[in-house]
């Protein structure tokens, strides 16, 4: 008998029709004779609804009531799953973050899971129930008070109890089939890969894959916990999200996928006195906005000028607050001026296999060159390469890299046919 | 300093605007020097939406899951009011059922009190904080299981509060001015009562008057709980609701105020075989349904054939089972047949002025005679007598009998002119 953890997010249980399609499948799941655990997150765009029931009522709800608030949308989803599945004749207990014992730290609105002990959890399936349990929230026990865990939050309240109940596998349903080369709105010839190391998949999310959140793979990557992420409206299987052993060596193609971001800006930091601790005095005061700096390029000063330039990229919902504090920071730091600018694009090409293959880079910037697109930054990881183009130019980036390397379908198919994956 | 327990409901609450309108009501009796807990129901329809959501998924929604369902409805409530009044300025902490020790039995769906232990609603107050408490909802210490209270529970909650907080005040914010002589609505001279005894408000409670729930003003009474039926929309004092201590004096007036009730049905039992232990055999079929009886009358046998009729009223969403099992058991018990009767309707009067003053009955029975209402049931307590009368002739029995004791607004003001009321 296996134990399977099941995530669904709010697009499939969005109405009753969903809620009972993903009843009836959990229910086919309990009867091929597994140990099935639900999490399930808020119906359809509730959390945002309730968001803005909230932001009616104060100009900046937060906190403790914000999180209450909140955590009423998975309980609405996880007990109508319940009674579902109830009438399809399975016995099923819904639990809240804090009965399936999440237990966080106290940052209201982004807590960290520092202990899981889903003892009803347990018992629930010992009875041959099904659990069903609310994604995106736990409790600090301190504080007796309840918490939710941010963005991404019911993946990782998913893997979390897989890593704890010891699951077989942890499925992540969603309204794709998989994980993708690219996204195949912008690749046509993309295609669904079936099996990829969380490393990897890492590397993706951070570069922008939305069908993870980094967080849950971090968690799976962390405690060994493999993923399948697969779609919930229909049977195929999806792509696996694998932890190779140590020295277990594992078929990696050079390339798994190509990922796209556009949700970036890039500031400059123009004419910076070349003196030593510059750099390190600029990003202390980016540092204290609590921005999420990504790329770095610092061009070689003019010799003529003695002055340099720092370009950084960071998530256009941090820009004006990193403005504000540099420009206040000027006449402390001495340099010239500062450039915003939020119409780059940036693509990011992971691949496992790269680390052991020279020439990847060379590739895509031929691929890259050749179409006439433009890299404005580059930074890399021993499985990554991220480049920064114009935002207009990125969904032709996307398309010829994902060619140059092989991954349309068809290619894809001679490339990987003789690999068994 | 005075503790004060304000319950407010759904349609105080319905919306973003009811939100802030109560939010700043709880400001001002903070500011005016008191300690606040507040009670507070699911906004506006929530409940019912849930409701209607649970029957779209399960042909029969009900127990835990139902239960964990509607207490997402004053989670709602309760953390938004809670953040409408920090933007305020004033601190307020809301907590669960859960979270504010109402602790009761497993009756889903309609559970009883066991235990109150507003542990961490005291702390609130003790740090200067709002406590804002979700009504009709409580856990049970056995399975650790969310449960709530069923119909009138957030009266219930706020009483229970006031109980164990040791409250000056319990507080019930309604949309009308607090308890009349009569529905306004039917009876247009009716007033408000400033005063009354919650014996008699048990009796107008139970006589279907719908402001208070009857099973609040057990517990209030129980607990000397004074409370405060009152208008959320004005500032105006409403209906005191006291306990007189034993041998404390009370000017009584003989009539406190007239309930009407369209809710039930007769139920004849006609042709029953005139021997001992029939009536018994009847209702002890009749209470096997759980259906809630309420007045009976037994008519006298015929001698001539031996046979006698029984009739009672009970709730009409009884009528239908109670009709089934007494037709199962019609060759056990030899009654000749049964009939229903759903256009009925039920007056009291209530006083506890009655209890020293003969004549009441005859003065009821006089005005309904003279204005060709015909009785056609009749059932007293110390301080209520209840009449049944056909449901298109109640209004006017209402009226009259208003009229008859003196309490349309003119004549009370020269009936209570001397009193001090």
């Amino acid at each position: 008998m296996s134990l399977i953890v099941q995530k669904y997010g709010g697009s499939s249980v969005a109405n009753a029709e969903g809620i009972k399609r993903v009843a009836k499948r959990i229910v086919e799941t309990r009867k091929a004779g597994n140990e099935v655990v639900v999490v399930v997150s808020a119906m359809g765009d509730t959390t945002d609804e309730l968001v803005d029931l909230a932001e009616s009522v104060s100009p900046s709800p937060g906190g403790r009531e914000l999180d209450m608030l909140l955590t009423a949308g998975e309980r609405i989803s996880m007990s109508l799953l319940a009674m579902a599945i109830k009438s399809l004749g399975v016995e099923a207990r819904s639990y809240t973050g804090s009965q399936a014992g999440m237990i966080t730290d106290d940052r209201h609105g982004s807590a960290r899971i520092v202990d899981v002990s889903p003892g009803r959890v347990r018992e629930a399936l010992d009875v041959g129930a099904i659990a069903i349990v609310a994604g995106f929230q736990g409790f600090n026990r301190g504080t007796g008070d309840i918490t939710t865990l941010g963005r991404g939050g019911s993946d990782t309240t998913a893997v979390a109890l897989a890593a704890a109940l010891n699951a077989d596998v942890c499925e992540i349903y969603t309204d794709v089939d998989g994980i993708f080369t690219a996204d195949p709105r912008v690749v046509p010839s993309a295609h669904k890969i079936d099996r990829i190391t969380s490393e990897e998949m890492l590397e993706l999310s951070a570069a922008g894959a939305k069908v993870l959140y980094i967080r849950a793979v971090e968690y799976a990557r962390r405690h060994g916990v493999t993923l399948h992420v697969r779609s919930s409206f229909n049977n195929n299987l999806g792509t696996l999200v694998v932890n190779p052993q140590d020295g277990e060596m594992m078929e990696e193609p050079i390339i798994a996928g190509i990922a796209a971001d556009r949700s970036e800006a890039k500031i400059t930091v123009v004419g910076i006195p070349d003196i030593p601790g510059k750099a390190a005095q600029i990003f202390t005061i980016v540092a204290s906005t609590d921005a999420n700096i990504d790329m770095i390029v610092q061009n070689v000063s003019s010799t003529a000028t003695g002055l340099a330039d720092i370009s950084f990229t960071l998530p256009k919902s941090n820009g004006a607050r990193v403005l504000r504090a540099l420009e206040a920071a000027q006449p402390e730091v001495g340099f010239a001026s500062l450039q915003y600018d939020d119409q780059i694009g940036k693509l990011a090409l992971v691949g496992a296999g790269m680390r052991t293959n020279a020439g990847v880079s060379a590739k895509l910037f031929t691929a890259l060159f050749e179409a006439g697109i433009n890299i404005e930054m580059i930074s890399t990881s021993e499985i990554r390469i991220s480049v920064v183009t114009r935002a207009d130019t990125l969904d032709d980036a996307v398309r010829v890299v994902h060619t140059a390397f092989g991954l349309d379908a068809e290619q894809a198919a001679q490339v990987h046919g003789g690999t068994g994956r």
